[in-house]
């Protein structure tokens, strides 16, 4: 069995599933695809499997005309909300959510449920490999029962395991799926020799770890040291601002360091997919081993916090003005959670407007990527145009994402007061309020 | 007085005060004196006043022969106990010790005396700056007050101040006192100007910052992002331990993420003159302002019992062997606190020998840097030879300093059972424990 899948992928006759048409799945898909792999791609949602189906492109690191060539011209990209066709793949790469549930434990429920679909309607032969971020110890103490109960086969002979965290960087301009090294375990070595053959087609540098739980614990050790030093910048931050320190004059200085240093900005929280959840699931099996992760638990705790301390910093920049949040018209720039991206999932600003919206504030935004937004509290706003007029019109302006679209000096120029949670406005100004 | 001193400058005219001729000190005042310049280093240590100005080198970073040069044959450097010669100099710079006491409270006892030295000796048209690690706001409204008291002279017109923090790095090959850029925050424009025009002279690259609290922050940020990381890696290495996880495996496949990461290591505490104590100035500091520093807080915590879990790492190895701690012979090699170099400042192999001793094992240790050492409890050892005799007599084998000299073929051929806490020996081994 292992000779007829190394055999097919030598000869590019394999078929490759990808479960989970994300950020992470359509990039890996389109990468696959431009190899000449026939791939298939797996979604529950039937309006992203059209819109691929008719080269339609809902991603921003992926360029249309990739799209469009692989799925329309070449016929290498299909995608399908039928699982069952998973008996058709020689190989199912999982891309699926992996979130944490409103007490922040993870939702295994994606994980679990692409494992039910794969178990029932693999073929014998077949290699799977995860890209979620998860726990050490997922893919083999999680996934494989699901897998092996559900098909009746066994691992190492009637089909192989791997695990090989995702790192994509969504607005990264250097670094795509392609050229970034890609770490993968294997559950049997012959498992990690099919991985290896199969993600080359996609992936410039591969490099093999010793099993799935070292490279599950790769992923949680990358995205646990930028949560860590996110939250130790935000909390110098806060303390500078106390002690009348520019804290963005500090980290350039401290940058000209030329050993030993890395610097990590300041800001009203952490957003994004990753970096905010998944630390907690090392958290999570961590007391399995009755062990508590106290770093990552504190710095959790300043990330909770960060946006009721944005609100602080509005209500006293208001209250300089000797107006109160309560009655007052505040117009956010910004959404994203990161600059020149369309991603809003655990943005921060969103928070902050929940916070200021619950004490009286009148909110509206403007997010050039982001048309409308929809708050963790159920409020659903829309992005209004950016004018003289509405930056005039607003007692106070919140600089709460730096997209590189918006136009500073004019926001600057006409608004009555300004607070800057991004540095956007490095020389300051009278009515200019810091983080 | 400006136009004076800068003139004086200009023109090699100008003398140079050095207080404290350690690791810091010494190698600063060789870089002026290699400049050219008049330098005159203040010690209270007589001896290490005598080895000076007979040329005799005693830090690591020098090179003997520079040295010799510099007091020997052109007479640019002098060192003296005598701080009454302060008078003689233009420009004083400070690079004395700021440890913790026992209460892990700032000791600005050096400082002090350093201050009370100057303004009692200093002229008037003194360049003043501080290079030790210290809280932001000390050169303000801690020596500031000082020197202005005992000198009876006003700042910004009979002397300027201004803070400078070192960045040495003891047995960096690369990155040496001259070549590595070097933040500076004058208290007034003037003091900048001629601060910057100095350092010139010893210093390859200055980055200039608003004030010196700034230049304070700067190096509490460097050295707090090491302390926060370390402690990380060495929380995750316990759990990893625990998991079945190699986390020295884990970190060189975390590094091949070509953004956003920079591998930290662990090991059994963090030692030197630095990063276990620079974090504390500023939680100490922060109290003052209401203000909890938790990162700080929680990596401190887990940096101080770092050295009981390597106790317990070594008696749980013993145990495997049906051998208690007590009565065994434990043989440690290494005990300075960095590869290379001959500090056992804060090392944590002493509190390791310490508490392994307190339970009733017999210590014997060799460093070939470090001939003898006293303990925190107050034992003395002396390195013993590392013979075959040596490594298969002692029951225990602890690798506590990844020193490049160590034979680790040699010992792992001849050891009954070693613990190693730095990685040592990567392909592990039958009676070989890790971290």
């Amino acid at each position: 069995m292992k000779k007829e899948i190394l055999s097919k992928i030598e000869n590019n006759k394999e078929v490759v599933g990808i479960i989970g048409l994300g950020y992470v799945g359509l990039p890996l898909a389109v990468n696959f695809a431009e190899a000449g792999v026939n791939t298939l791609g797996f979604d529950k949602n039937q309006k992203k499997v059209d819109m691929i189906n008719h080269g339609d492109n809902y991603i921003g690191d992926i360029r249309d005309a990739v799209l469009r060539s692989v799925v329309i011209d070449e016929h290498f990209l299909e995608a399908t909300t039928d699982f069952s066709r998973i008996r058709e793949c020689d190989a199912l790469l999982i891309c699926v959510p992996t979130p944490l549930d409103k007490f922040r434990k993870p939702d295994m429920s994606y994980i679990e449920n692409a494992c039910i679909e794969i178990g029932q309607n693999m073929t014998p032969g077949t290699f799977i490999c995860l890209e979620s971020t998860t726990y050490p110890t997922t893919t083999e103490n999680f996934m494989l029962p699901i897998i092996e109960r559900e098909s009746g086969l066994k691992v190492g002979k009637e089909f192989w395991m791997a695990y090989s965290p995702e790192r994509v960087d969504p607005g990264n301009i250097n670094f795509h799926t392609r050229n970034t090294p890609k770490v993968i375990g294997g559950y049997t070595p012959d498992g990690l020799e099919i991985g290896i053959k199969l993600y080359s087609k996609a992936i410039e540098t591969l490099h093999p770890v010793s099993s799935p739980r070292v490279a599950e614990m790769v992923k949680i050790l990358e995205n646990t040291y930028r949560l860590i030093n996110i939250s130790l910048i935000n909390e110098l931050a806060l303390l500078s601002g106390k002690m009348g320190i520019n804290i963005w004059e500090v980290i350039e200085a401290a940058k000209t360091k030329p050993f030993g240093f890395q610097a990590f900005y300041p800001g009203p929280g952490i957003g994004g997919h990753c970096i905010p959840l998944d630390p907690f699931y090392l958290e999570h099996i961590a007391k399995q081993y009755d062990f508590d992760l106290s770093m990552i638990h504190t710095a959790g705790h300043i990330n909770m916090r960060m946006p009721h301390y944005m609100y602080i910093k509005i209500a006293t920049a208001l209250n300089k003005h000797q107006k109160s949040v309560n009655g007052s018209k505040l117009l956010f720039l910004g959404v994203a959670y990161k600059p020149n991206i369309n991603d809003d999932r655990e943005s921060p600003a969103l928070e902050i407007m929940d916070i200021v919206a619950h004490k009286g504030g009148i909110i509206s935004y403007n997010d050039p990527h982001i048309p409308h937004v929809k708050t963790n509290k159920g409020h659903v706003y829309n992005s209004i145009e950016l004018t003289q007029e509405a930056i005039k019109n607003a007692d106070c302006v919140v600089l709460t994402t730096n997209h590189s679209a918006f136009d500073v000096e004019m926001v600057k120029k006409h608004a009555k007061m300004i607070v800057d949670m991004r540095n956007m406005i490095p020389e300051g100004g009278e009515n200019v309020y810091k983080l």
